[in-house]
């Protein structure tokens, strides 16, 4: 009895329509959550709220569904995209009040939107080439943050009694040269410190070579290099590598070499 | 007489005067574009409305021509570009009340300069080569609008109340967020919200590293493979694969092994 | 006699102080065009006007030499180098009544700062480099100009009558879009149009994806492109191709054919 | 004695808690610096001053471990590495008057920072592939200088009149085209010439086009290069070359060749 149920679960979770129902209802639930940006009318207002208790109840039911269907129970919560959907539905359900944290349950409700991202296989393959990417990003991003720590040490240390709302401390300092790094506005902050200090020119333009030049083509290499590994794999996937090739034309050398002494020996013995 | 016809229209398809006057022509009717943007006295404009009449009853019998000269009628509108051309000749035909609907028609005729693109090849290889990396970018710019959506979302929930015209509503705050992509006086949106939320430059910093910063290197990184694709087919045109070398290799290491077999078949006769 | 002057004019030309000495001139050139720039006092202005009398003859002296120099007095203007620094000195010799074009004097003596780039090689090798990508750069230059002129026709068509000074013809349209390329407080220039039609935002985003997304990756690409293929072709140098190898194996393979022919051909005789 | 003293100091320098140790003391004094650019109450001041003298002392402490820990005393200093640390440490060994010098002492002490570069090594990996890409970058950083030179004598020479502080002298004029290259309100300064000289827009177009489109490109082109290079030299580890493959192929060539000739003098040794 209880496996005929699992059985048909297995076969609904298999159904492009029922497939193709879960999407529609996340874009639903996306469309939704903008619609509520509007100002509209409280009729309105009242539709989507019962709609959004029948996303949540869906978007449960569906989880619940894909976890019968599952084999090994185990294997589930192995794979990360699966631990970030229950995430989402589970935040979802908890009861909010509405007048309380109505903005935080607002929030909460935006995450079902990479929902999108964890049902498209191709987006997957997306996020997870640039998670793979990552670890070697990490250590650009770490020699970023040294170089953005020491020029917004010195920064505040030299220009805080200029400007103590761009340099009044390391942390506002930083957002300060991230602006610089983005080139928005920076030479009003030069302008500003060349009146005291005629040569600070050098500190920005040094910053800017340091990061946006160097450090941007840096990422550039490394994603494209990425990207390049994928193609090479795939370019090179039922093709023969030069090793295999020197193989086989040693294995050759061999036999002909064989071929040789023979005769050398036949010679020998006719002689 | 109707082949003899015919005939004639193929030469003078295929003319090399003919397609540079086609060329000319559509040079003339971009440049007169150009001059009607520019205050003209009453004559020049009488002038441009003739000159406007003739170009298109040119290019309608340009058309014509090329339909003529096409020995298979069904693979003229195969091709993209001939539907192209033909759309834009016959949108041109549709007879507007100057006085009425006079900026549609000048819109519309814009759309002849286009046809630049369609009569010189190289530019028609660069667009093709643009649109095979599309259905690839394809994903990417539906990550983007997703990223998208939900800081648009978010930013619009927190920040209405405090500038309504620039997150009044998701699709406001999708266009600020654009501004704030390329990096546009951002940091104007950025210190007005952080009067309200001291925290909000999390908001935009992690933003900015979404979107500018990871993704498009990502295009950068499509964009690339593409190109070197298409470098690599050119390249190794006319050059044999690794696999081709392989099968030579095994073939001659057959060749040989055969004749190792017939030494030792001969070798053993003769014992 | 004459043959031995010549002599010494080879030997000072291949002279690597000579050389030195050619390089320290220009340099000292350089410092000249941008110390007049300052506030300077007569005397030293007095000054600067020999120098440049100086360096103006020293160019000459070192043109005719290097002319000498040459064997194939025809080869010498073969050089585009050659050519360059030729002009670069003739239009300095140009007498120019100093109160009259003296600014335009001036202008003309800043181009010998370009003969630093005709005396280091690896600059030379760099401009080649460059030279040799423009053709493919060409085409996409004139996609770009045909987006920016059908968008430049577009905005003024729509725009002329909001502001003059932005959209007041094509050719400041043309100015105008260069600058939303250029991310340039593009908002500005947008919000304004977007008060008489709200819909116009359409018209700068897809412009800004049309060409600062699309075409500046392009340019990479084919930038990309020539490099890796310069790169290629230094680390292929010395190395047999694909097509080498093949030949090779093919060679090998006939000549075991014959053997194996020879044999089958004795077996019989034997037999 | 002494070689039990050195034995043990290697063995420190060596160990996990030892090393762990070090790192934890640098990211100690980094936020040492860090803390000092907020406004601290006396006593936070005090412990910081103490705190300061500690870090000083065990760094100097862990310098001479590091000096005695080496076998060959002259390697110590050939690796950069070491010289950077013993410069660091040396520095901030100087005493300086707090009230006199303060700030000079502060700005110091935050190259201690940079001493995390010096101790892991991923980081050192990346700033040696970037000092590898230097002496290719410094080629096009001069032609870079080049062309900023060039342009800022024009426009000193043109619009010193028109703006004294953007155009005053070459060195203005420099750092006011940096600002253009990064197109920093480049509009701005564009529009103020162009009251005078209508046509300067020509000046800043051609100007961005040089600098920001062309060269930018080539440094990327140049950093993918190095990435490139440094990801094939991995992924060719233990494959054989193209010219391996041939050698092989050659010697058997001669084998079989050898093969044919003895059978052919048999041959004629039998008839």
């Amino acid at each position: 009895m209880l496996a005929n149920i699992q059985k048909g679960i297995v076969h609904l979770r298999h159904n492009k329509l029922f497939e193709f129902f879960v999407i529609a209802i996340i874009i639903i639930s996306a469309l939704e959550i903008g619609a509520k940006t509007y100002n509209l009318k409280p009729t309105t207002l009242y539709l989507l709220a019962y709609m959004d208790v029948f996303i949540t109840v869906f978007f449960l039911f569906e989880i619940i569904i894909r976890f019968i269907a599952e084999d090994n129970k185990k294997n589930f919560f192995k794979s990360g995209w699966n631990v970030f959907d229950t995430l989402v539905v589970a935040i979802s359900l908890i009861p909010v009040d509405e007048s309380e944290m109505a903005l935080l349950a607002r929030l909460i409700r935006i995450f079902r939107v990479l929902r999108m991202i964890s049902i498209i296989p191709e987006l997957r393959l997306l996020i997870n080439s640039l998670l793979k990417a990552l670890p070697r990003l990490g250590y650009v991003a770490l020699l970023m943050f040294i170089i953005f720590y020491i020029y917004a040490a010195i920064g505040s240390y030299l220009f805080q009694h200029i400007n103590d709302d761009l340099w009044g401390n390391i942390a506002i300092s930083m957002l300060t040269l991230f602006r610089v790094m983005t080139f928005e506005d920076w030479t009003d902050i030069q302008y500003e410190t060349m009146d005291h200090y005629p040569m600070s020119w050098i500190f920005y333009v040094t910053f800017i070579f340091f990061t946006a030049f160097a450090f941007l083509n840096m990422v550039i290499g490394i994603v494209v290099g990425v990207m390049d590994e994928e193609h090479a794999k795939e370019a090179n996937k039922g093709q023969p590598s030069m090793s295999d090739l020197q193989a086989q034309i040693t294995q050759l050398s061999t036999q002909v070499a064989v071929l040789s002494k023979k005769k050398r020996k036949r010679l020998k013995k006719e002689t």
